[in-house]
C-alpha cells in the first residue's frame, strides 16, 4: 500500500490541521483514485498529541493513519541546519528519514521550511547531476496555473543553475501537473534577448540548446497572464515575485472591502457578488495548491505554507501522490543527465 | 516664469493626449498652486503635429505653451543609447538639451524609456557623486503609496549602488512627496538580517550606517501592504516585482469581470457596486502617480507610461512641478556628498 509520511508538528496550527488534512485525505475518492486505492499518511510526531486529534468514530478506518513517534519539534525560530543536525528526534528529520529509507513513497511539512529543504537535502541527497535543489510553487494566472521555480531555496545563482531549475520545472509541469509541452519562459526585465541581467544572459545561452519548448524571456506579469507555464529564475528574485504578488492579493481584499461598504448600494452591490467573490477568492488562493514541492531531491518531498489549514494538507498529500504516480523523480532525471550538464563560461563568486 | 518641457512626441497616443495634457496642466488650479503661479509647459516635437492639436478657442492662453521644433522622433524600436547619438533633432534630446541649458526647470517624456535615461545622462550627466542614476516608481499601498528604487535602470548592482539609491529614494518621499521620516527598507526574502543574497548583506552594512529611518530587510509583499515607504532593490528585481504587481491588477479585474458575469445576481451585485470598482480601479491606476522620476541626474527628468493618457501627463507634470519646488536635487546632492560616498569591501565584475 502507498504510504505518504505527514509532518504531524508543522505549521501554525498543528497538529490539529495536518491531522484532520490527514483524515480527510485517507477518505478522499480523487486522492484515492489518483494513489491508485487506498493509502496511508503516516503521522510523525508526538503521539500522545496526535492521537487526541484522531477521530473516536468506531467506524474511521484508523489503520490509514498510522504513528511515527517523535518526541522533538523543529520550530519557526529554530535555524535550519542546526535544527536538523542537533534535532534528530523530531518530526521534520524522522519523516525524511523514512523516505530514505523507502519506508514512505513522499512526505510533507508546513513546518520551518528551510529545515525541510535542510532535512531533505542531509537526508535524503540529490538525485545524480543535480547541483542545487529547487522550489517550485504553483501561482494562479489567467488561465489556470503556472509554476515558477525557484521559490526561494537558492539565492546567487549561476546560468548553469537556472538551466537546471528549467529542466526540473518542465518536467514537474509535464509529469505531476499533465501540462502538455509546457512553455518555459525565463524570467527577465522585457521580452527582447538584450533585456536582463548577467544572470540571464549566462542562461540565455544554455536555455536555447535544451530540447523543450523554451519561449524565451518573459516579464513579471508573465507570471500570472497565462503567457508562460513554466517561470524560471533565481530563488531571490522568485521569492519577491511570488510575495509580491500575494501582497498584492491582500490589496486587493483590503480595498475593495472597504469600498463596497462605502454605501448602501455598493454593501448591496458587494452583497449579491459575494458568490463571485468567494469564487475569485478561491481562485488565488495558495490553500487550492497545497504547497511547493522540492525539485532534484532523491524523494519527493513538499514544502506547505505555514498557515496550511486541514484542506490545504490534504491539497498537499494530492500533490504529492501525482509526483508519486506520474514518477517526477524519472522525468528529472533523465532530463538532468541528458541536457544539465553544462559549465559556465567562467567560474564566479557564487560557483559550486 | 516656471517651464517644464514636455516631449510632445512620446508615448502610444502622442501628440494628441500629450498636447492635451499639457492643455490641462497649465490650466489647473492645483499645479499652479504648486508652481507659485502661472507656468509654461514647453511642447517639443514636429511643431505642424502639434499645433493641429492646440486649442482653437481664442480665450486659451496659448502664451503658456510654446512650442520648440524638433524634427526627429526616436521610436519604441530605437536603440536607446544609438537613438541619442544620431537623432540629435529628436524631442527626447533637444527636452534634455532645454534642461542642461536651464530653459526649463524640468522635463517629462512618454517616450522610450531608455532613451529618455540615456539622453539625460548623456546631456545632463551626473549630481556630482553620484554613480548611478535610478528610477523610482510610486506603488500604491494600503495606506496609499510607497516608492520603489530602482525600478529599472541598473541591473547588476553592488551594496554601495543600493545605498545611493536609498539616499535617493528617501530624498525623493522626504520632499516631492512629503513623507516626515520616511521609513526605508531593504528588499529582500526576509525580515531576518540573515535573509537575502549577497548584494543584500553588501548593502545592510552601508545601510546601518545612515543617519535615516532604516527599518531593515523587508518583503515582496511590503511594497504595497503599508510597512515601508521607500523600497531599495537592484533594477532587475525591482522590476520583476513591479511588473508582477502590475499583472496581479490586470488579473484580479479579469476574474472578477468574469466572476461578475457568471449569473444574474452577481451581475446585479456588480453593476450596484460598479462606483466601488472604479474608486479601486483609481487606487492602482499607475495613471494617477504621472510616472517615474530619474534621481541623480543634474536635472530634474521623469519618464511616463508609454500609455500615458492627457490626465496622466497632467499628472506628469504636476509631479515634475513638485521636485522643482522642493527643491528635490537639493536633498539629493546633499545626502549623497555626506553619507553616500563608500566603497564595497571587495571589487566586483558589475563594479564601475
Amino acid at each position: 500500500m502507498l504510504r505518504i509520511a505527514l509532518d504531524a508538528m508543522g505549521g501554525d496550527a498543528a497538529p490539529r490541521e495536518t491531522v484532520q488534512g490527514a483524515v480527510l485525505a485517507v477518505q478522499d475518492a480523487e486522492l484515492r483514485r489518483i494513489a491508485g486505492g487506498p493509502f496511508q499518511v503516516v503521522l510523525v510526531g508526538r503521539r500522545e498529541e496526535i492521537e487526541r486529534e484522531l477521530p473516536h468514530d468506531a467506524s474511521f478506518p484508523l489503520d490509514l493513519l498510522p504513528i511515527v513517534d517523535a518526541r522533538e519539534v523543529v520550530t519557526m525560530e529554530d535555524h535550519p541546519v542546526q535544527a536538523c543536525k542537533k534535532k534528530k528526534d523530531s518530526s521534520i528529520v524522522r519523516c525524511h528519514e523514512l523516505l530514505k529509507n523507502k519506508e514512505v513513497a513522499a512526505c510533507v511539512s508546513a513546518g520551518n521550511s528551510g529545515a525541510t529543504l535542510a532535512a531533505a537535502l542531509f537526508t535524503c541527497g540529490r538525485l545524480e547531476g543535480v547541483s542545487r535543489p529547487a522550489i517550485v510553487t504553483m501561482v494562479p494566472s489567467v488561465q489556470g496555473v503556472s509554476v515558477l521555480v525557484d521559490a526561494g531555496a537558492n539565492m546567487d545563482c549561476r546560468g548553469k543553475h537556472l538551466l537546471q531549475f528549467a529542466l526540473m520545472g518542465e518536467a514537474y509541469a509535464r509529469t505531476a501537473l499533465s501540462f502538455k509541452s509546457p512553455r518555459v519562459g525565463l524570467l527577465s526585465i522585457g521580452e527582447e534577448e538584450s533585456k536582463g541581467n548577467d544572470l540571464v544572459f549566462e542562461a540565455q545561452a544554455f536555455l536555447k540548446q535544451v530540447p523543450f519548448n523554451y519561449i524565451g524571456n518573459v516579464e513579471g506579469r508573465d507570471i500570472v497572464n497565462g503567457k508562460c507555464d513554466v517561470i524560471v529564475c533565481d530563488g531571490f528574485t522568485g521569492n519577491v515575485a511570488l510575495k509580491s504578488i500575494e501582497g498584492v492579493g491582500e490589496l486587493v481584499f483590503t480595498l475593495l472591502k472597504k469600498e463596497l461598504s462605502a454605501n448602501l448600494f455598493s454593501m448591496l452591490g458587494g452583497f449579491l457578488s459575494a458568490s463571485a467573490f468567494r469564487r475569485f477568492k478561491k481562485m488565488i488562493d495558495y490553500r487550492e495548491y497545497g504547497g511547493a514541492p522540492l525539485l532534484g531531491i532523491d524523494g519527493i518531498s513538499l514544502i506547505s505554507h505555514g498557515k496550511s489549514n486541514a484542506y490545504a494538507m490534504k491539497n498537499a498529500v494530492r500533490a504529492v501522490l501525482r509526483c508519486v504516480q506520474y514518477d517526477l523523480n524519472a522525468s528529472i532525471q533523465k532530463a538532468i543527465l541528458e541536457h544539465g550538464q553544462v559549465q559556465d563560461a567562467k567560474p564566479g563568486p557564487t560557483d559550486l
